[in-house]
C-alpha cells in the first residue's frame, strides 16, 4: 500500500497512477534497454520513438492534422508569454482579455515587443469573473486574441472561447488543456505547462498553426524561435526529457479512457458535485458566479478565516492535501485535474458536510 | 536482477544506481507525505526543502559562499548561451574561446548582443585540440573571457583554466561540472546542463558571482533575468521540479562519496585506464593529444571505419552502450562521467583487448 493522500495541489498535480507505476518502472530500466529513462541519449531510437508518439497522441487527442505542429519545449508556460509575442507579433497589435495574474503576465511580455489591446477585462471585481467581449471592437489588423482558458488562482473558466469574428485565438490553457474538447480551427496557438493536466513540471506544449511558423523572424535566438524547434522536432537541445515521457504516457491514458469527450464528462461531472454541494449550503460559498465557474479548480470560502484555517487543517489529517486557496484571494481551493478520482470527491464532500454540522454557528 | 548495460552516453547519461532507487520509491510517495514527487506543488515545504538542500550541498560541494547565486532554471545549456550575454554583456566586449560546436553556439548568441572577440580558436584542426592563450592579448575592459571547459563531440577538455590575468570566467561546463575541483575565484559564472555529471535533462544550473546580479538591465523580461530568478529563489516560474530533486541526490552522492577531491581521483583514474591501453596499442589510436584529453569522453579510432562499426555492434552484444562517436568526428566516444563505475571501464577493456586480436589486420 502507497497510502497516498488525495491530493487537491493546484499543481504540480496529481497524476494517474498507472502512468506513475509505469514510470517507476522505467527509472531503472527502460522498456528492457538497459538504460534507465533519465539515462538515455534523447538520440536513440527508443527515445525518439517516445517522442514520435507522443507527438503523434497529442495530436489524436486534439483531431488536428498536419496543419499544426506540436512541439514540446523547456521553460513551461512563463517562457511562452515571451515567446509567442517575440515569435509571432513583434511590432504588432495584438488583443489579450484580462482574467488575472497569468493574463497579466502574459500581456507585460506582449506590451514589451507590441501594442496591446485590452480587449476585455475582469479586473473590477478581483478577477471573479470571465469577462465578455464584443468582437465588433477588435480590428481585422489584429495579430491574433490572447485569453487565459483557465484561472486557477481565482477559479474561474472561459466556458468556450471568446467570440473573435475571423481573428485567431492564442490560448494559455495550462491549466484545463486537455480536459474537455477544443475546436483547433479558432486556434493559431494554444500552449501550456505540462504540470497540472499533463505531466511532470518542466515542460512546456506547444500547439501552433504551421503557416503560423513563418512569421518569426529568422534572425531570433534559436532557443527562443518556434521555427527552430519545429525544424529540430523538438530536438534542437536535450529536451526535457523525463517530463516529456511522463507526458506521452499522459496522452496514451487518456487515448485509452476514451479522449477529451470522456475527460469533459468526468471533469463536469467532479465539479458538478462539488458546485453542487456549495450551492446547496449555507456554510460554504462558491467564490465564483455560475458562468464562469472552472472545472479545474473549485474555490469557495467559509464563513470566517479561522474556520477556513481549521478546515484546511482537519481536512489534511482526513487525507485530503493541498487545499489553502491561492495567498490573493484566500479561501480554499480544491484542484481536481483530469487524474483526480471521482471517488477522491465523493469522499472529500462527505468530510466538507461533516465539517458544516460540526461547526455550524448557531 | 535489473540487467542495465554499461551506459557510455554522452547525455543523458548513468546516474548512480542509489540514486535512481531512491528517484524511484519517491515516485508514487516521497518521503511518506502521500504524495507522488512528480505531483508535489512546489511551493510545498516538501520542495522548498528539496530545493535549499540542493542548493546548501551545491555551494559545499564548490566550496563557495555568500558571494555566489544558485540558480535552478529550465533550458539547459542552450538558453545560457543566450542569457549570458543578454544580462552581462549586452552592447558590450566579451572574448570567447573555440573549441567546437557548443562554443560557436555560444559565440553566436554574444554576437548578436555586443562584439566578441575570438580570444583563441583549434578551429585549424577540427578542434582536436585545445588552444592556448596569449593574456596579454586581452583588453582589460572584456565583460568576461568565455570558455567550454570540456568538448563532448572531440574529447577534448582544458587541463586548467586559462590564463585570464584579472578579467573573470565565463565558464560552459555542462559536461564536467562536478567532475574535478574548481577554484571560484576566477569566475563569474559557471553554467551546466544537468544532464552529464547533475541529473535528468531539462535543468539548467548557474553559479553566478552574486555582484554580477546588477549588471542586468531591469527591463529584461522575467524568465531571461538572472536577477528575476535570484530573487524568486529559482521559483519565479514552476521549476524543473523533478530534474532537480535527483539533482540534490547526486549532489548528496558526491558528498557522501568524498566531494570533488574523489570525483577528480576517480575521473583520472577510469581515464587512465583508457587513455593507457590506448596508447599501448597499435589497432586503437586516441584521437586526442595528451595536454587536452578529456577525462569524461574518451575519444579513438580503429583501423578502419567498418572495423569501427563492428566493435559498436558487438560491444553492444557484450553489453556496453552508446559508444559511436559524433556523426561530426565519428570513431569511437566512451563517456565516462562520474556516475561510470570503474568496473565498467575494466570490464571494457578487456572486451577491447579481446577485439584488437580477433580482428589484428595481418
Amino acid at each position: 500500500m502507497e497510502n497516498r493522500l488525495y491530493n487537491f495541489s493546484a499543481g504540480p498535480a496529481v497524476l494517474p497512477e498507472t502512468v506513475l507505476q509505469e514510470s517507476k518502472a522505467a527509472i531503472l530500466n527502460y522498456d528492457n534497454t538497459g538504460i534507465g529513462i533519465l539515462e538515455m541519449s534523447h538520440r536513440s531510437a527508443s527515445f525518439k520513438k517516445i517522442a514520435l508518439e507522443a507527438k503523434d497522441n497529442l495530436k489524436k487527442i486534439l483531431s488536428i492534422g498536419d496543419d499544426f505542429e506540436v512541439l514540446f519545449l523547456h521553460g513551461g508556460a512563463s517562457l511562452q508569454f515571451h515567446m509567442l509575442p517575440l515569435n509571432i507579433a513583434c511590432n504588432q497589435k495584438t488583443a489579450y482579455i484580462n482574467t488575472g495574474v497569468w493574463s497579466n503576465k502574459a500581456i507585460k511580455e506582449a506590451a514589451r515587443l507590441g501594442s496591446v489591446l485590452i480587449a476585455a477585462s475582469s479586473e473590477d471585481l478581483n478577477f471573479s469573473y470571465i469577462p465578455s467581449l464584443k468582437s465588433d471592437q477588435l480590428d481585422n489588423d489584429l495579430a491574433y486574441l490572447h485569453f487565459t482558458s483557465n484561472n486557477t488562482i481565482y477559479g474561474t473558466q472561459f466556458q468556450s472561447e471568446p467570440d473573435s469574428n475571423d481573428i485567431l485565438l492564442a490560448c494559455d490553457a495550462s491549466s484545463d488543456f486537455l480536459s474537455r474538447r477544443i475546436n483547433m480551427d479558432r486556434y493559431g496557438i494554444v500552449y501550456a505547462g505540462a504540470q497540472k493536466n499533463l505531466g511532470p513540471a518542466g515542460l512546456g506544449v506547444v500547439v501552433i498553426r504551421k503557416e503560423w511558423l513563418s512569421k518569426s523572424s529568422d534572425d531570433l535566438p534559436p532557443m527562443l524561435s518556434y521555427a527552430n524547434h519545429a525544424k529540430s522536432e523538438s530536438m534542437f537541445n536535450t529536451p526535457p526529457a523525463f517530463s516529456l515521457y511522463v507526458a506521452g504516457l499522459v496522452f496514451k491514458w487518456i487515448l485509452h479512457s476514451g479522449g477529451l469527450v470522456a475527460m469533459e464528462k468526468l471533469n463536469q461531472e467532479k465539479s458538478d458535485v462539488l458546485y453542487s454541494v456549495l450551492d446547496k449550503s449555507d456554510f460554504y460559498t462558491a467564490s465564483v458566479e455560475k458562468g464562469s465557474r472552472s472545472s479545474m479548480n473549485v474555490t469557495f470560502r467559509l464563513p470566517a478565516i479561522n474556520l477556513e484555517d481549521k478546515f484546511i487543517a482537519e481536512a489534511l489529517q482526513a487525507g485530503f492535501s493541498g487545499l489553502k486557496g491561492h495567498r490573493l484571494v484566500g479561501g480554499i481551493r480544491a484542484s481536481i485535474y483530469n487524474a483526480f478520482p471521482l471517488q477522491g470527491i465523493k469522499d472529500f464532500v462527505v468530510f466538507m458536510q461533516k465539517f458544516e454540522s460540526d461547526n455550524l454557528i448557531s
